[in-house]
């Protein structure tokens, strides 16, 4: 750094309006303060501003990744088809993969992920277990070609990714450079300044997981997860089996009531003056085979649609002429005399749930004190359920939260996948070749960029941690050409780039009002204001962006007082 | 940096033979030290050592860029096919354009340069005068689909390059953004511990240049340069228009003299006992419209076939078929009787030339003494000779030099031939639009590796520059297990990491003939061998990689002295 920077040396040309196609906030948003631009459907180029943002990421993650003894290097992006159909994903990926002909015919696909690229540069090189562990791993623009990109950064074709790749002996092995990773990985969105959750894609036989997504919480977020406060656990709504706070109909002989217009759980739960909990929802499907089922939830709850394909195969919700087909009862639904063909199944929340409240299949009539057991019995305990709010930790029991999540990153224990099948081995002390143990680790760096925006923004613009922000400090003189104004914003900046922070002095000749209203959106964490009427004082104006607080501060300190709060920021 | 690197951390799978493939000393050494890896062709994965050199060098640019007010950022490589369209370089550019259609049959071209982008991006956003100048530029990926892909990271298909772009509002702007790049480029070179010259590619109408070239020093490269030491003018051969040392043929009666098989110069000179250049080539050649011609040129000068095909286009040398068709006589052709139909002329060189040595037009006679104007005249003046060691500085008149050079880097006056033909205006200060003046600025980041491996290497291997070294220093413990040694060596690895030297500690279990090897292959510029002979001393021995030179240091000092070198190397 030789100078303070300059807004009129800074390209980051700043929209007034919000553009019509962002959703988002961090899409409207990083348009809007110039820092990216869009050049085709889901390709963008990061502008200046973002560029420095992005930088900052990327340095955060080389940091943690020499901690663990992660080696950086680059693998071409043009990889030879002949790879890809060893590892038979050639055929396995679909239209995702963006495949060209060089000039001498040969295929090419253009890296969405690189598992098959470090298998075959490791293959013949690494031939010892003494050589091992070894993680690799590169800071790479990758493409998919995405059937709809949107929001963005957020999914895009072209993006920028950091992938990592691990190479171990045997599964403990493995399993160390996954949980290095993983803490690595854990320490990157704290520093970065995203508040993000370890949510458990995947578990392994022995215990532990094999695969986690760090998730940035955040509405914009298209993954629905539950998470504990108390103990950390955290899952995909519909990954968790979470025990839920299960409510009982009373006890006493079965009397079926009359419920005139219940045709709903809100409507029924009304009536009876119930939490919806405490009663019954009955769902009519067609599962894969054609077989009818009803299948009953809490009612409180809803069916998820992953879990019940997982139970029920392609199966499909029955439309009103299938229900009168099968001579169900639309919205009265219960599981005494059902219609005979039709299967009963419940979610096996409900296999210690005794007395139901519960359709009574005929129209505008329910069931209270319905025993089971007693009355009915059910065929068959499936779990389809998605977890919710309110639901306890499997974990630790406490109530969990829910909330919306950004993937940001991913790890995963690959095992043998692709050095079986590409023949990418070792010889173990006893001089037995065998195959590597693998692990595969990913954060989607320009992704991590909206992340920090969509959870560091408000009505006025971004609001940057300092950790990320393009630079930590703007100075703004009020007037560029006044001249008391000017030489004390100048030193300001001199002393605040003496003192080692990344400042830029807006010394554009606008109205305040233009200055400030670029300052919010842009999000520099502190803006020093340097106006006539503080300087009299032998002040400036501190601001701090984040909480909007404002404080006058003396010309003669501001620097020292900055620059501590900015480093101790950073850490 | 949290501690030492240690050799068994490192990926650098190390070759004992050299590679069949490999001709050039960086591709084959590169090969060698576990830097590099071919994927396929002219694709190459730069391994953790090579990927710290190549941070290195883009450390230096990104420092030089912001020195001079250029910004970074990046756009995708992923370039739109109609972008292309509009400059015209779809079809202009054929099958080294890598080309591809998305999901939805759009075409897009993986960017081997970025004018169209940049142009793009600026052309409706920079809309005054006001915001002029800007200097954009990124570091990225390029790729180009070379016929003949070759020489390692030299001419490869995928390659780093550094390319920026800059938009001014006159011409003299223009020539300021390309004097301000000229200038960091040269500084580029010098820091990274190149030896370059900044050839002129391309001299303008006003005076100075509008494109220069780069061009490191070294036997590899593919051009062919002449240079002055003294006032630093540098040119291609190709181009290169140098005052020669004309040496005249002795005054007197036109004499023919029986020169038996003297066909060539080189027995002509001898057989008359006098220098080549006092000789006079003839050379015949078949235009591109089908007349024949002798070129007359010094005997100590070849024709350049560039400049040959500026003077008479498509042409051919004649066959001996052609030769004796036309009447003449190989080996002994002369201005004096030429055949009827043949033109004459001569290099711009011979204009003031008076007495030729020449041949007569018959086998196995020359005629001496004879006289421009007297005996014969030259009907057409024409530049077709390369410059070559010896001949004059244009410049400075002192003796040039000649070497090969390797292009590393290039600056361009686009003037406006990208903002004409897509329509990027700006308004300037009378409000009329007018197109950018632009300049772009390339560096082949990973070929300037090649090129300082190219510059910096011995029998034994690699020999960096601390400026782009991947390690500044190697601790090379004699015994990895004997415990005088290693905790010697931990010692001094540990105060230089203090010291702030990126150090690297060879902590393998391998003999020490081995370790030298490998250290010496790998090009560290220090090595630090610790043994236990000179540590009974209190000493360890300080090896510089580049002369050789060995010296015992105490162990006390070893520390602090070499990182008072090393930082001063690394300025």
């Amino acid at each position: 750094m030789r100078t303070y920077a300059r807004m009129t040396g800074l390209y980051a040309p700043t929209l007034k309006e919000d553009p019509a196609e962002a959703e988002l906030a961090s899409h409207r948003l990083l348009l809007r303060a110039g820092m990216i631009r869009k050049s085709a459907s889901g390709l963008y180029s990061y502008l200046p501003l973002a560029w420095r943002s992005l930088m900052k990421i990327e340095a955060v993650i080389r940091d943690e990744m020499e901690g663990i003894g992660a080696q950086e290097m680059l693998v071409p992006i043009l990889t030879d088809g002949e790879l890809w159909r060893q590892s038979g994903r050639w055929c396995a990926y679909g239209p995702e993969l963006m495949r060209l002909k060089d000039r001498h015919e040969r295929e090419f696909a253009l890296g969405p992920t690189h598992e098959e690229s470090f298998t075959d540069l490791v293959r013949n090189e690494l031939r010892s277990y003494k050589q091992l562990p070894v993680t690799l791993y590169q800071i790479q623009d990758k493409f998919r070609d995405e059937l709809r990109p949107r929001f963005g950064l957020m999914r895009g074709r072209e993006f920028i990714m950091k992938d990592g790749y691990s190479f171990d002996a045997d599964v403990e092995g493995m399993q160390k450079s996954y949980n290095d990773e993983k803490g690595a990985y854990a320490r990157i969105c704290e520093r970065v300044g995203l508040r993000a959750l370890p949510v458990v894609a995947d578990s392994g036989q022995i215990g532990g997981d094999t695969s986690v997504e760090f998730m940035a919480l955040a509405d914009a977020g298209e993954a629905e997860i539950v998470y504990c406060d108390g103990c950390g656990f955290a899952a995909d709504t519909e990954a968790a089996t979470a025990p839920i706070n299960l409510v009982e109909g009373e006890e006493g002989d079965l009397q079926k009531l009359e419920t005139p217009g219940c045709g709903t759980i809100a409507d029924l739960a009304a009536f009876l003056k119930v939490p919806e909990a405490a009663t019954r929802k009955a769902l009519a499907l067609v599962d894969g085979d054609g077989k009818p089922w009803v299948c009953f939830v809490p009612g409180d709850h809803e069916m998820n649609d992953v879990k019940a394909e997982h139970a029920f195969g392609a199966y499909h919700m029955m439309s009103d002429e299938e229900l009168a087909q099968y001579g169900l009862v639309k919205g009265f639904i219960g599981p005494i005399d059902l219609p005979e063909g039709v299967g009963s199944c419940a979610d096996e929340s409900l296999r210690n749930s005794s007395w139901w409240t519960i359709g009574a299949n005929d129209a505008g009539y329910h069931y209270v004190h319905a025993k089971q057991g007693r009355d009915f019995t059910i065929g068959r305990w499936v779990d389809v359920i998605t977890a919710k709010a309110g639901d306890r930790c499997p974990k630790c029991g406490a109530p969990l939260k829910a909330a919306r999540g950004i993937e940001v990153g991913q790890v995963f224990q690959l095992g043998t996948k692709y050095s079986e099948t590409m023949g990418a081995t070792f010889a173990d002390p006893d001089g037995i070749e065998k195959p590597f143990q693998m692990g595969c680790y990913g954060i989607g760096v320009s992704r991590m960029l909206a992340a920090v925006v969509e959870q560091h923004h408000d009505e006025h613009g971004i609001s940057f941690p300092v950790a990320v922000a393009p630079y930590e400090v703007e100075v703004v003189p009020l007037d560029v050409n006044d001249d008391v104004v000017w030489p004390v914003a100048t030193r300001v900046a001199e002393e605040l780039l003496a003192a080692g922070v990344e400042v830029i002095v807006d010394d554009r000749k606008e109205r305040p009002g233009v200055k400030f209203a670029d300052a919010d959106l842009m999000g520099f964490p502190y803006q020093v204001v340097c106006g006539k009427k503080a300087i009299k004082n032998g002040n400036v104006e501190l601001k701090v962006r984040a909480t909007g607080e404002r404080t006058e501060v003396a010309i003669d300190e501001v620097a020292s007082l900055l620059s501590a709060r900015v480093i101790s920021d950073r850490a």
